[in-house]
């Protein structure tokens, strides 16, 4: 079969791979209708993370059930998944607290290589969940993000506290910010401020529920927040980048007790423990447990309560991956869906 | 009248202060009844906080109104009272949502030095409380400890989501992790992991709710939480200590989705943000918003159903104050009370 292997940074390529079988008798194949590149996916592709040989990637997908082991009972052959980018049992403590991602047997999908015709899917049972029927082709860029990208934005957003009378604010405009504002929205946030440069994106976050821009980013940007907040900070702040700036951003953008919900992938951020100490902030993130929120957000898309595929503005063929990373690396796209 | 003022870095001695009078009026000026020496107070003392000149100091106080300015209105001299550790208008924004100790109007109470005959506290109406009347004896170092060390652990239990079903682990076996697991017990945590190496503190611990001590430090001690907690950690961690080990053990005895309170006032400390995001905790803490919790503290302990006081293990005059700071300072006492 085909699939995307990361050969070197900056050089991920299409090549043939093996065919997966099902190996443990709770593992599930799948074959894959849509899949995608994350945000995450562009620190190896940078060489922000370092890889020794060609390997796998990509951990979004939604897909056809083809073949399930012995023990699996909640999926058959011919269903319609949507699963979590990361797999879980769904049964542990952890889990069973809404921490998949944490999952005492946790496996990440990236290992797996969603980026390909067909997938093995670990932990079925407690990895996928099955549509109520086959989606009409235009419900399946929505419910691909919620493999990934829409759930980890639900999850900030619901850690960040966002909900009626909140004032959210929105740090990075990338594909998990922009579900983080609709999910801000959903939530019944009522004041929701995006923090955006770019005016596709802008445009979009508006259309995903955001009420004001805030285009300046650092202190200035903390500085326009507050302007909109009577000088205290939102009550709210999502954190969708990873970077030192902009948890900084996101913590001098926040009240005293407010809330950050934090899901860009930390990569060289340390933080200073004594303003931190001092911001009042509650801080909590990490990868979302995707599988936590799977059953709600696939409810909404199905009954087309919520529009998140919008988050797509690149269709491309499975073998134009390597034109895939390079439109997400310039930033010339959003996120770009591939079609194994 | 008589005052501690801080010389030198191990050289804090009592000296003749000006009696301090109503300035604004929302002042108060009250005569102290009793005051403290707070593990804050020996940072300066070990000079680990730089200062210029001869300065006051002290926090937390209780007292009889002398004198009241012209606009207050919720205490009368004569009255018994207890106040915040910090002053605030209560009627802020930040005050309303209960962080008091961002009060747009916040004054710390070491610039005015708790630590003498009389004080002067500002914003009397927001920062004070009286009592139902003038207290017995025995109940005045329990109602000391409601001005800071006591709502300070109480604000860290229920930042840590301590409660009914949650295992508790305080990292920090000072007067405040004592106050932590006082508190855990009064909000109704199931188990309550005392981390402490000091046989007089580990006994009090037990007297004040804990059900398990653990005598290690650092990742040995995190190992022992981790063997009480089915290999999870903690659902609940309190620190109160304030370095680089301390929150480090925090956050590693912390089970994902747990909640970490940490009061210690951070010095050094800096969090990697790729640990952080993994630990999937959540983190909140900072200055304790004393006022907050004064009306049920004092409540609680007027009615005789929490004995904080016992944490003084030494109680010396105002004029002893050098050997009070010398004995904590030397861990030979865990807190000391002074009487002007």
């Amino acid at each position: 079969m085909r699939g995307v292997l990361m050969h070197a940074p900056g050089d991920f390529r299409v090549a043939e791979r093996e065919r997966p079988t099902v190996v443990e008798p709770t593992d599930a194949v799948i074959k894959v209708t849509a899949t995608c590149v994350c945000g995450s996916d562009l620190w190896p592709y940078r060489g922000a993370q370092p890889f020794d040989a060609p390997s796998p990637i990509g951990h979004e997908y939604v897909g056809v059930v083809e073949e399930v082991g012995d023990q699996v009972t909640t999926v058959r052959p011919g269903q319609f998944v949507v699963g979590a980018f990361c797999a879980s049992d769904n049964t542990c403590e952890n889990c069973r607290a809404g921490y998949q991602t944490a999952c005492v047997h946790r496996r990440w999908m990236d290992e797996m290589g969603a980026q390909a015709q067909y997938l093995r899917v670990p932990l079925a049972d407690g990895t996928l969940v099955a549509t109520p029927g086959t989606p009409d082709e235009d419900l399946v860029p929505s419910l691909l993000t919620a493999s990934d990208v829409l759930a980890t934005g639900w999850f900030a957003a619901e850690a960040a506290h966002a909900g009626p009378g909140k004032t959210v604010a929105v740090v990075g405009d990338g594909a998990v910010g922009l579900m983080g504002v609709l999910a801000a929205r959903q939530l019944g946030a009522e004041r929701i401020i995006a923090m955006s440069r770019h005016e596709n994106r802008q445009k979009l976050a508006l259309e995903f529920g955001a009420t004001d821009i805030v285009t300046e980013r650092g202190d200035t940007g903390v500085a326009g927040v507050k302007e909109l907040t009577g000088g205290l900070g939102a009550h709210s702040v999502i954190e969708a980048v990873g970077t030192q700036e902009s948890m900084l951003q996101a913590i001098r953008s926040t009240r005293p007790g407010g809330h950050i919900g934090y899901v860009g992938v930390s990569h060289d951020v340390t933080l200073d423990g004594q303003e931190l100490f001092f911001s009042h902030a509650h801080l909590h993130g990490g990868p979302a447990p995707a599988r936590r929120f799977l059953p709600h957000l696939i409810d909404l898309i199905w009954n087309r309560q919520i529009n998140p595929g919008k988050v797509f503005d690149l269709q491309l063929p499975l073998e134009e991956a390597a034109e895939a990373y390079r439109a997400m690396d310039e930033r010339r796209a959003i996120k770009v869906l591939l079609r194994p």
